[in-house]
């Protein structure tokens, strides 16, 4: 039986408790707790604020569904911006499509990204190094709303939108609509959009959101064990659908890549949201804007 | 913050706790406990020895997964046999196919049954009354070992092997030859197999089993969030395999019934298995029997 | 390793957890939840909304020592009121000294005495069968400021003053003004005063504002284990002091009984206050009114 | 809600959770697994393979406790031999004495007592440093069977005889004649005894065992908040009874130092046991040997 237990609160009547075999890491950095450590069943964990970011087990799921959609959509991504990712993963997915040439990486969080870069070598593997990447520490909306440069895709791999936490803006239409100006014609957005179990509120509603702003909007979720549940995801694209791109070309740009996870099959699955959820999703109609936005319950920011 | 938790113990380093808001029934059984329990997250919740059987919330993608495979893959159900599932759930499924007449199904424990008929109405719906269900107490081995009848699909839902306790022999290499002999020449069986994340052994080694005694064998999965993980089945036929069945019957054999998960996007999804869960699988070449049978360590047994 | 456990959140970050064997009751009242367990390391316990109120185990000790100071206090005792107490133990304890010849106990959920006669035997043994006791099911308050009787021991066995619950009044001044009114002229009352640790504030103030009311306070308290603290009480009279009683007196008086835990050397030792704990109850000097009453934190509330 | 929890598990079914406010330390050393961490309940908690060793809030309680009273016993300690105690609190208390000239110290865990020497100045508060103290690491058991030294008073600040740790050897009548052998004809053994709540058992054992060494052997306890339980401990004397020191000696030589817990009222009471405890321990008759040691069950020993 362990003796040290990172408790993560799905709700206050539900949690998922991991046995520690050693904090690696525990401390604040301006922004948040950060605690790495080995766990009993998925390897090395960063937490952030009481939630598993990723495992050394499965965050390449995590890290694969977030990136890959998004870029295959994409005809030719050359310039790429991501928001948040200190762990360096959705970084090493992204330079592994060689027609990038730029990759503006945008974390508010420097000493997280410090120590991603000590303690995380299996998720950055090298990635801050690549000669393509530019790694900038700022909030990442004002640095979306100041660029003068231009993207073919933008990547925003956020916490989720906790009530009073500065991530509420990164969710709302005003949001969407400052990315959307950064986007070069066949230009391709991405956005983590939590659990499709214990936020379905919120997942429906970062799709409704997007649509308000993009001609073409899907969302698609993938099972992340360490997550417990299927994790959604939202895309919102200027002048393709995801579900248009020839199954040759997925198949064809996929096999280039040397993936883990997302096989043509997988691939497919994403997009697929089961009728019975489907009709929960049907109770949501909510747009997140700043006057409204969409805020989640705050269950263990205590501490 | 909930005052009772039901604890999931899943390994000696990992556990899912579920808040209780009403106990409904706690108790021993011959065989088990029983824990009965409104959760704070899936509803209604039968534990049965320290696992959630199956949840009010979603209980239909296990049935539906555990018992439509195999009854698509026969041609034309007519006798079906279940061992196990107390819950009435599977039994509910079964009864979907219209080709059915007979369906014996053989649970150990009757005080569990008739739990089930007091307390889980919303799994079993009636299903014990339906006039085509023959309800016997008794060993499952045993009825097999014995009986004259023959049957076109069996469908065992059982607990898991866990050391110790009698469920190991109905995974050995000699119990799926009885199996056999008591299925017509169409005939289909299927098992559930265990979590595929915490038992990605267990699942391969059923399969290794299965394969020692039918022509065709196919391992599948799927994603409960109940249980927190892809769960594990494991198919064998004698004359069909399931990966050949023309997708318009499929489509239309799931049509006819108002199922709530498996849409024919989902099914063909069931068979997918990743490469890195492969890559695992390769790992465990043992096959289930008698003398060497799969043992699963009994993590919270004790009470 | 446990399934079930009940949780007692001592504070947000500190919590005691018992494994249960098997939960014999639980459900709603109309004013609180009940659940009654056996438990693995104190026997059968009941809980009220999410805290242990007794143990077969050891509730000897907390109502040995809530009942005998102030029955010893007073020279014969022979009317007593017990506010509270529904588990009959409180009464037990009051019958055992051949003075009294009349008990009220008032509590105020009928629900809750009954489950308590019916599964809590080993507490009351019988005692609400004796003819010296008249039970009443209502408000203790509303009894105190109604009744014409007078007492010779006022005995308040009251749940913990929650915040948003109306036990807050029963620890007020205007109340414990209320309680004198309706005592004898050598009258005596005691109240639970809560943990010494958890809550010093409390038990401290809790004797601020008895000391606005009657001229002999004494605080004490006692190691319960099942309250992995030690437990406090207040005593308020009239005439006499406790510590004034000649020890020939109680050590007549206690051995009249046939306690298990109080001996003279532990009476005693009950109203000693070790140094380190007087240094942190200089801190709080608020008298609990009902204008600005204590209210303590509703950790676990919720369900 | 907290995130991150220390368990203590007191039996397979009963458990206290810290919650961590942050971790100082986690690691291991050659022998045992050291946390330090900020806890929400009780400051600076130093853990030892699953169990708080001692908290900044209430250390004092237990380390008088283990100190006092057998150098109280001796009429003019002057060389003192402690084993174990790696924080330095053991030796704190020592040093308080103005008889003492000479203290050994010997700890096995050399790194462990670093680590307290950097994070836990509130427990030594300098003591390494006093020139009085010889730090000696080595295997305690070998260097009483080695030393040529003799001395007034052995301390005993042992972990807990868990099966199959090197800790059982130090519980047993041989080591305790060797002990014997190294004392002067006045001198006094003290050793830490377990909980007398989870452990009633190896309490009682541990003063049958000493009994058969010393011509005087008494058995104490304290209630110490942050184990939940009053904590037992055993007094092995040559040539005084701890029971027959005039109460002025003890006022006299208790006021000399500056305690926080221990004043003549508590150092009386540590010797009372009660009745219900009384009855209990006439169960255990065992005297600990080799041949036949006291050994507790490892609850948390796994990780």
């Amino acid at each position: 039986m362990g003796v040290l237990w990172y408790t993560e609160w799905l709700s206050p009547l539900e949690a998922h408790v991991h046995g520690i075999k050693e904090v690696i890491f525990d401390g604040w950095t301006k922004y948040q707790r950060v605690t790495i450590a080995k766990t009993g069943s998925f390897g090395k964990v960063l937490f952030l604020d009481g939630y598993a970011q990723s495992s050394e087990y499965d965050e390449f799921i995590y890290h694969e569904s977030l990136v890959h959609p998004a870029m295959i959509t994409h005809p030719t991504p050359r310039k790429v911006l991501i928001v948040g990712g200190g762990e360096g993963a959705t970084l090493r997915e992204v330079l592994k499509h060689d027609t990038v040439e730029h990759v503006v990486m945008v974390d508010i969080d420097q000493e997280l990204v410090e120590l991603a870069k000590k303690y995380l070598p299996e998720w950055h593997k090298g990635a801050f190094d690549d000669p393509r990447v530019e790694l900038l520490f700022m909030d990442g909306k004002e640095y979306i709303e100041k660029t003068r440069e231009k993207f073919d895709v933008v990547i925003l791999d956020l916490t989720d939108p906790i009530k009073d936490t500065p991530g509420v803006l990164l969710y709302t239409r005003e949001f969407y609509e400052a990315v959307k100006k950064i986007l070069n014609k066949e230009g391709v957005m991405v956005t983590q959009a939590t659990s499709t179990r214990y936020y379905i509120n919120a997942f429906t509603i970062i799709g409704n959101t997007l649509r308000e702003v993009f001609p073409y909007v899907r969302l698609y979720k993938v099972f992340v064990p360490a997550f417990y549940s299927e994790w959604g995801f939202a895309i919102g694209t200027i002048s393709r659908d995801p579900l248009s791109i020839p199954q040759e070309e997925v198949k064809r740009r996929l096999k280039a890549m040397d993936l883990k996870y997302l096989d043509p099959e997988a691939y497919a699955f994403l997009f697929h949201i089961p009728r019975y959820m489907l009709e929960k999703m049907k109770k949501y109609t909510q747009v997140s804007t700043l006057e409204n936005p969409l805020e989640l319950a705050p269950w263990n920011h205590q501490t």
